[in-house]
């Protein structure tokens, strides 16, 4: 039989997985605030993770749904270079939710949580009509190195760190054949399900712009296809304000591609190339840097991957082809 | 005819509330992360607002749920002494929602942010099976006079800045009455709707700690009756503890009660002083302090209320009577 559920009961499964002591905590949760020391710059994200618009309870264990709110919000601190520090949890719980399953739950954000020596100094539990998690995670970083978008150049060297289409295709098979899908693809649903935020690969990226132009960079939340034009400034609004132009020539040979994409693609009679464009939720980090700071981040990053160069064209070309008709996702369009 | 709704539409009619210039932003909203220049202390909070939990847009305007939402939050900055400073804003749209309904939200949580001097330094949207919004705030705080709970001593002086009991009987006679209970209940109608965080109070607390033993400060958000016993350290777990066993004498006449709560309760045929005990939502800020302290707030900050004395019983009376079975609101039981 379930245990009832109460504020307090729930306040203490948690309390199991998320220590009250860190260095940057004065006072702890439980209070009207949480008082935090930290340093003068921080870098902040928010992300809203809500059942049936990120996340399904049909094939995401309830630690897999901690661990991926958790997740999402760390690249956005990845994407800036930064160290992730603290967050706070708004917790909506729909009836049904019992305490096992918030001990699994906390479980899984909690030992994401601990791998970066990240403190939950606060937040807000309520009833809600669903799962609704909103995550709020700040972390330290140097005001001397931004990393941010709209920083390149043309002739800057494109790369990226972490799979591009994977996560989309674990999503289409999760949705398809629900928790079977994970024997035949597994890398894709592991993508998909438990991203791994990109935080040191940031901070290295930092490090090579303190006596340099630093890389402008940015997470792939939305499909690269979406997302490079933010990077490059490209975006009506920003282009006509900064007065650029910029564009990019990708090269993403089939080769480059994960194989479980590749493999599903050829399923499904698709075009492997677009499906990894069009891919979001990857949370791998895109940028771009001067084309001399390439080598030594290669060798210092083996996983990061040039994919084309930054050009003065105003358009991007995939391959040799204009990127054309591959889109990416809003959520309101 | 109603616009239609995307991600750029909504953006752009929130920049018309929400300037993106501030002081303490290196990086504002539009990257993965804003980049935030702090004071090295902060105090953070973060708030879920949920249609039909904690607000029905049936007399809710939209201006009003935008206003609460953050005042809300700001009003647990106040609890620690804070001067609030930015936030982020999580909002999960449902279908219906327009660019007209949103213009006016934003507006009225806009002209609160003004009123406050903070700065909106980024969040996320997304659909939602109702209106969801978390809000993560931060403000500033000096770390050498920290304002908590827990911190008072038995003989020390109780007191109220802001009204009990009135959002309650709001909440009471909006769900009853709807809008037209605005007219012969409005300023309960008005505490309910758009409370009014006690900043200025806050921060003349936190000075009158620096030289002396701070007051303890909380916000009354679920009801003295359930807030009184956390201000002194008296839930279970915690007395054991810290090895305490506060208590209090309230001294509340009726006479010093919002005339419509004395009202309501007639009507009802309820005893006002429960009424105005159980009464959550009002946002006021409840503290004690060194009786020798007390003279020189009163002077400092006329609205500050006397509302008994801290013993050291374990237990709570109110004129005279034990609180026995008032109970204030829990989201789970």
């Amino acid at each position: 039989m379930a245990a009832p559920l109460s504020e307090d009961s729930i306040l203490a499964c948690l309390a199991q997985y998320f220590p009250e002591s860190h260095a940057s905590l004065l006072v702890g949760r439980g209070d009207d605030c949480a008082i935090v020391r930290q340093q003068e710059a921080q870098c902040i994200s928010t992300d809203l993770f809500l059942e049936d618009v990120h996340f399904r309870r049909r094939y995401f264990s309830p630690a897999e749904i901690g661990y991926k709110a958790l997740a999402v919000n760390i690249s956005d601190i990845a994407a800036c270079g930064g160290r992730p520090s603290c967050f706070t949890l708004g917790l909506g719980l729909p009836q049904g939710i019992d305490l096992p399953w918030l001990d699994s739950f906390f479980s899984g954000m909690g030992a994401l949580a601990a791998k970066h020596r990240m403190a939950l100094v606060g937040g807000d539990l309520s009833r809600a009509p669903a799962l609704h998690i909103c995550i709020t995670v700040w972390g330290d970083v140097q005001p001397d190195c931004l990393l941010t978008r709209g920083n390149g150049m043309a002739g800057d060297a494109l790369f990226i760190v972490g799979s591009l289409g994977l996560a989309r295709v674990g999503l289409a098979v999760l949705e398809a054949e629900g928790n079977a899908a994970r024997v035949h693809w597994p890398a894709a649903c592991a993508a998909h399900l438990t991203p791994v935020p990109q935080v040191d690969a940031g901070i290295m990226l930092a490090r090579a712009g303190r006596n340099a132009r630093p890389p402008a960079l940015m997470d792939v939340s939305d499909g690269l296809a979406r997302d490079l034009p933010r990077l490059l400034g490209m975006s009506p609004g920003l282009a006509s304000m900064q007065g650029k132009s910029l564009g990019a020539e990708l090269v993403l040979p089939q080769g480059m591609l994960p194989p479980e994409v590749v493999r599903y693609a050829q399923q499904q009679g698709l075009n492997p190339v677009h499906e990894a464009l069009r891919g979001g939720e990857d949370y791998a980090l895109l940028g771009c840097c001067a084309q001399d700071m390439l080598p030594p981040l290669q060798s210092a990053l083996p996983r990061l991957m040039p994919i084309g160069i930054v050009t003065d064209s105003g358009h991007i070309m995939c391959n040799g082809q204009p990127l054309g008709a591959v889109h990416g996702f809003d959520h309101f369009a």
